[in-house]
């Protein structure tokens, strides 16, 4: 059944809080955080990009659901650690303050490293799904989260900060900050939903168009959009010194280069023979947002 | 086959590097700050634990080894994200100074996320063992590792810093904290090997009381070791007034009870039907051990 993006919304959120349930016992703290964090908004793109792959090719939502939540979770553990002292500092998340301000440092990498364990342990319990698949997905989520995906993105960010990089190294490191856990999404998503092997690649060549665009719009957003609107402070990477599609070539360059990714992501869908005309709706979603 | 301690350490050292191998890419620091405290040396117990389990129910050795080094790297994670400024602040770790000591907090922080990222990805690797166990095995692996396992025993001890806790709430944090891998390592082992569900809790029980035997001998090295032969400043808990065994009885009483705690993980051994010498030997081993 084809949902809305509000229905979208809702269902991942409702299933977020099921899936990590406070409960009353010494360890309290750690739900509350982790669900602070989990419950802070957020556009939810991947674990939607997640369900519908799977929908488009034809598996079911129930199977799928486990990896959406577990993928945001993935995402949110790494805000949370990227926005620690020792990392970006920063004090503002989707227009909160960030999970260290409120539950102090120590709690906030443990929220994180128990977002990161949680991921594994729901999309590892049983499921309708068959075994061979759900470890694929399982090892494709891991595979895509570390050390050659996004943590390794991470890693290049901080080795780039202050230091004058090339577009290839920036090209690079976004693939893998931004870039791995959206191609996680629409390829796992694929999987679980029973792509064969040339859909699950066009699902990847669609996720890597896709996050290139995305990583670009934000780095214009950065200069031209609105706090109130992003919900977090703007020209923070001008302030950092951090390298963007925009220091690199300007806001119109950039601009023309995001629509040049998101028609190629566009056209990977081309590639897959069935309803993708809510993913085509996001992608154009996604390029014009202004938060 | 039967291997020694010696041969157990070394088959796991060898295949920890193997699993993370030195890529000459833009974030080569990552693979090298978790190589360097995969590679810091530490008893082994938990992965040794795991794959003589796994022998004597009667698995294969090679399906049992991703767990192992899994959990190892899981332990490591902890430890490096444990000795952080605002955790512990460590500067000193088996002898070594600790990994933001060397490599600076930034990346000591993902340092640990990325460990905690291999250790899924390596365990849901294609493997000789059906599917079905692979993906039991990996939830055990998440579930002793998270909010209700060692995490959680984080979040307490953090909780009870500066503050009276009853004995009770001790056990329990430790049951987490350091119990909960500890189970682990010896029912994952049991459950890749194919023991059936009375052989699998006979390991749990085990390891329970191997657990609390070991936290107590733990506790009171802190006051009676030396620090050269454990590699760290003792006398730490009583400088972070942090609640040990000893504090609450004693080094008497506290050696009374780990000698009680250890008798009762042997007597679990009776329960399973094959061959427990070398578990036998390592239970006494670490009970006297001093580092």
């Amino acid at each position: 059944m084809q949902r809305s993006l509000e229905e979208y919304i809702s269902l991942i959120e409702n299933k977020l809080s099921e899936y990590n349930p406070v409960r009353d016992n010494p360890q309290v703290k750690i739900y509350e955080a982790m669900n602070y964090s989990l419950g802070a908004g957020g556009k939810r793109l991947r674990p939607i990009l997640l369900l519908e792959f799977c929908r488009i090719f034809g598996g079911r939502e129930e199977d799928a659901m486990p990896f959406a939540c577990a993928l945001e979770m993935i995402h949110t553990y790494s805000l949370i650690h990227d926005d620690l002292p020792a990392m970006d500092n920063d004090e503002l998340r989707r227009g909160k303050p960030t999970n260290h301000i409120v539950f102090g440092e120590a709690a906030a990498i443990l929220a994180g490293d128990a977002l990161l364990t949680k991921a594994f342990e729901i999309c590892s319990k049983p499921s309708g799904c068959s075994a061979e698949r759900q470890i694929r997905a399982i090892n494709m989520l891991a595979s895509f989260s570390g050390t050659d995906g996004m943590v390794g993105g991470q890693v290049v960010d901080l080795e780039s900060e202050n230091k004058d990089i090339s577009m290839d190294t920036l090209r690079y490191m976004h693939s893998l900050k931004t870039g791995a856990l959206i191609k996680a999404a629409c390829m796992i998503g694929a999987v679980i939903g029973g792509a064969d092997e040339s859909g699950t690649e066009a699902a990847g060549m669609f996720a890597e168009n896709l996050g290139i665009a995305f990583q670009i719009r934000d780095d214009i957003l950065d200069v031209t959009g609105s706090e109130e609107e992003l919900g977090k402070k703007t020209g923070s990477d001008e302030k950092l010194k951090k390298n963007t599609y925009v220091t690199f070539l300007g806001v119109k360059k950039s601009q023309e280069l995001c629509r040049e990714y998101s028609d190629k992501a566009l056209k990977a869908l081309d590639d897959i023979d069935s309803d993708t005309e809510f993913l085509a709706h996001m992608v154009g979603k996604l390029v014009d947002r202004n938060s």
